[in-house]
């Protein structure tokens, strides 16, 4: 075994006692809670699986700045119940019915008791968090509620585009941000605050957080066109069938020209396009140059991620964020 | 004029001042937010009016032990805003198409609006708490979150309850502890606690707020059947017209006999009963004792919290909650 390989492995088993830990707390903080109306579906929820990426990361970049992992792990299991509340949330939103494979709460109760599953799991996500023994507990929590409202922020832009004829690549930009790269970047900054932090520290965890939550969702944006559908567990092509608004799109629709640039604007004047015709569109996207230009935008991003991570004292932990950076965004897998 | 009318008139001006300087507080720290699609509609919700009674609770109670107005006035608008996060999630599960002779923004909007305007309303009640300057902030954070836990249950609980057959009183009366309760408890402890009130001070504001909250809601409960039209703003009996399972239907359920216990109990296998028979009910409700019941658990809890609060230092604050009580329980109106 190569020294690389033999650090993957190291990584690998980390990463796994890391989801155990925090799957652990999630089961013995909600266990004994009542009425079951409410909690059963909420310990459902967070039964739910998933890569458990963001208290890794936030744990991860507690040890990176002299923390402990435990230490981390309330304010971990806190994030991830964050996480929980938007899916839920958005979900019902979204008209979703189903989740790793697993009907979404609105679906297999109904959307009153989703909505509170929702309300609920902040509520318990805060509680969670305010376990974290910090002096800095007030700043922790103020970044945590930050989070919050940016998502909340983004999901009303996600919405709003939906409706909307003409969305810019930058007002995407903005959107993701809040969306999908504010909740990476507090897991990062709470992990740097948690673990007493410098000032400079808890800089790059920011930045690197941000980057790495924009890298990871046009990376996102584009494996649903060019990914594998066993690896995706959806359709290639379901962003175009819907219509979205993603990064991939927009940008072509900045590229095409001609016939390619008025098809894509018949996808939105139809809210999408049929399943039959998402080769040809992946065409349109490749010669267009659209994915070109979200490979590179991955890839400039992920630099700059890893940029700011190269600020960080050297370790074992910093390491390991560089290694999780790379399999979030499917490159060792 | 008399001096009690004349301290009720002072009593007055100071409630309409601590009304207006919390209504523009929350104009103010939502005036600039965007995007609008998410911030129109929950402006829109904030001026909506209502008592502001949390937050005047909460006010009184810091005074009371020795701070400031001033000094609660975040933790004050933080109570309004959870509360009316709790309304607008509320009024999605209970189909209620108006509030305060407005609108409910389901209605105006769509529910998914309201949904991410209620997850937005939860997100800035906690940014608004945190700008409290408190050395015990956590506790304080911490309490609000109990609250907000609380609330979710109470709501869950109320809701599994229009689908059971059999509630018992005291399950009713833990519900209510939970979902108006425990919002009033908190509002009047974390006064105290911003006051930096001694433990013996936070308690009896404690018990004054859970029993006031007590009070409140089977008042509330007694108000639906022998209060006036015009002052209810909806039609009398109208918790009997939807079935809902109020003190006073099961302490009815619990009281009467024969003839009178089978009408009450045809009333949960219909759901409901028709507007013109009201006042038949309303008869059962006095003849089997249901009413005089209610009305001494009014008077045994408001006894009880007027004499927690006779445990703190007289002053012109204390006066004042004890005054709000007579007026949260429509005795002087």
């Amino acid at each position: 075994m190569t020294r690389a390989s033999s650090l993957q492995t190291e990584f690998d088993k980390k990463l796994a006692r890391m989801r155990t830990s925090v799957e652990r707390l999630l089961v013995e903080t909600t266990r004994d809670l009542t009425p079951r109306s409410l909690y059963d579906p909420l310990r459902y929820v967070l039964k739910g699986g998933g890569k458990r990426i963001r208290p890794a990361l936030l744990m991860l970049s507690c040890e990176a700045v002299g923390g402990t992992l435990q230490g981390a792990i309330h304010a971990a299991a806190a994030i991830e119940i964050l996480h929980n509340f938007t899916l839920v949330h958005d979900d019902i939103m979204d008209n979703a019915g189903s989740r790793r494979g697993r009907k979404t709460v609105h679906t297999k109760w109904d959307p009153n008791v989703a909505i509170l599953v929702g309300d609920e799991l902040l509520a318990l996500a805060y509680r969670e968090l305010l376990k974290t023994t910090s002096p800095r507990i007030k700043e922790i929590v103020q970044l945590f509620t930050q989070g919050v409202v940016e998502v909340c922020e983004g999901q009303a832009l996600d919405k709003e585009f939906e409706n909307r004829r003409r969305v810019t690549v930058e007002e995407y930009l903005g959107m993701i941000q809040r969306k999908t790269g504010k909740m990476i970047a507090i897991s990062t900054e709470i992990g740097g605050l948690v673990g007493k932090g410098t000032e400079d520290e808890l800089d790059a965890l920011r930045t690197f957080g941000e980057f790495l939550g924009r890298a990871f969702q046009i990376h996102d944006d584009l494996l649903d066109i060019v990914g594998d559908e066993r690896e995706l567990g959806k359709d290639v092509g379901s962003d175009l069938q819907e219509g979205k608004k993603t990064f991939l799109f927009l940008e072509a629709l900045r590229l095409a020209k001609g016939e390619d640039r008025k098809r894509l604007r018949e996808v939105i004047a139809n809210g999408g396009v049929s399943k039959k015709r998402i080769g040809a569109f992946r065409r349109i996207y490749e010669s267009c140059g659209a994915i070109d230009s979200a490979r590179e935008s991955v890839r400039r991003d992920t630099e700059r991620a890893r940029a700011a991570l190269a600020k960080l004292c050297p370790g074992e932990s910093r390491d390991m964020l560089d290694w999780l950076t790379d399999v979030l965004l499917h490159r060792t897998y």
